[in-house]
């Protein structure tokens, strides 16, 4: 139980710690985290590009130092969540993480599950630019209907829940490092990515997932009526740009990750 | 197009009042709403109800006038959300209206949709009740994991679904209104609300919705795996809850907004 001075919830830290250091309970998070990437997808499927919320000229009204509406939004979004703690969770990962406000409520004290040096990875930058210039142009058609503040939210979600399961990787490459130290620690000490990455790939593993979440995009992007039980073959979202997703950039990204934490293994 | 000086977007206000204003695409989008609808429960159920986020005594770091963390957390994001111009749109309705900040982009100038009177009905703090004490015990387990950010901000997401459905409620009011006033008019000068009502159901049609919930609530919280085909029965919301939801809360208070509306329709 979270018994320290000042604890804000009655949940465990140990039963926390030991969700996050299990391989099976990771495993179960990444397959769960798909089905929340795809419904956020979706969800911001249902508004065009809106350009104007990301362009850097259009907001004048806007604080100085602020590239775009989407930008304001994000930074204030993220200072609003950070008040409410989210940034306490190790698996949360701000994309702008300089000067976030502390929290309102007391943060647990539970013993950190992460190697320091690898906790602080951030490659938030990766996603954030990723999303906006080449994923949201494949599932938002062209236009603009004004609607900027529902997309805005729309898109926050999205990152964050991209974000999240990227980042994992530095859960995934603990577990597998306190597995199996002695098969990770010559390519960590001679700082070799490469035998890294292929220590981390499972070609035959990343082919079922690629599989899995167009799935799922199929299932959850169809419309649903009552009287037919046919898939009429239109989704809310390209299930293969979900599959293409997963194999370009998440699973690449997530072991960027992995490998980036792995090198920090041992500091 | 939106050619009004200071007109932030492309879009088309003339479009969008055509879509505002013709019952089959309100019908579609309410079709549309429902799966944000149950994404968002889908995903509020991955974390437990965690109390202390709602409990009015916890939170001592709190503004002054702050009931509870959540309820920092729903305003600030409405006030966030109200700059980037959310509620310039008629389909949004904010849960706490007073003081929110002008939006930092120009609204465009649209011929308003709404008979003035009726637009401003808002039935938001039903909304919140209803969610926070019925809905939310429903679909959540009990327990308290500390994740209190992404929780809210997962409430938020339910909550804005839910009153924008409910809130529907004017704009179904006001097409049913214009394609037949004569039908609708004694009912309004006699402020008759019961026979309002009548004219407003449609059994059949409430059952064949309440079905259609259900049935997307099973294929969108079924645990998809590539090697099955079969559901297990496991959904991560109860199908009947979600059919529950609509058949008890969701269409009787849209109703009871499009009851609400015409009775100022005349005004």
């Amino acid at each position: 139980m979270g018994t320290g001075e000042g604890s804000s919830c009655s949940c465990s830290c140990s039963e926390e710690e030991e969700r996050l250091l299990k391989l099976e309970s990771i495993r179960e998070s990444l397959v769960r985290q798909e089905d929340t990437i795809i419904f956020s997808l979706i969800e911001r499927a249902k508004y065009p590009i809106n350009s104007p919320l990301y362009d850097n000229n259009h907001t004048h009204n806007l604080p100085t130092n602020t590239n775009s509406l989407f930008h304001f939004f994000l930074k204030q979004s993220e200072h609003l969540q950070a008040k409410a703690g989210r940034y306490t969770s190790p698996e949360e990962n701000a994309f702008f993480p300089d000067n976030l406000p502390i929290p309102l409520l007391p943060p647990l004290n539970c013993t950190p599950v992460l190697h320091p040096p690898g906790d602080s990875i951030n490659i938030n930058d990766q996603v954030l630019n990723l999303y906006l210039n080449t994923l949201l142009p494949l599932i938002a058609a062209k236009g603009d209907d004004g609607n900027y503040a529902v997309t805005a939210a729309s898109d926050v979600n999205c990152l964050q829940a991209l974000s999240r399961r990227i980042h994992f990787g530095k859960f995934v490459a603990e577990v597998k490092f306190r597995d199996a130290p002695a098969d990770y620690t010559p390519a960590i000490c001679a700082k070799d990515r490469e035998s890294l990455m292929k220590l981390l790939t499972f070609q035959s593993v990343e082919e079922g997932i690629k599989k899995r979440v167009e799935k799922k995009a199929m299932i959850f992007g169809q419309d649903v009526d009552l009287n037919e039980n046919d898939i009429d073959g239109k989704y809310k979202v390209n299930p293969s740009v979900v599959s293409q997703l997963y194999g370009e950039w998440v699973m690449p990204l997530t072991k960027f990750v992995q490998v980036e934490y792995l090198l920090r293994r041992l500091d």
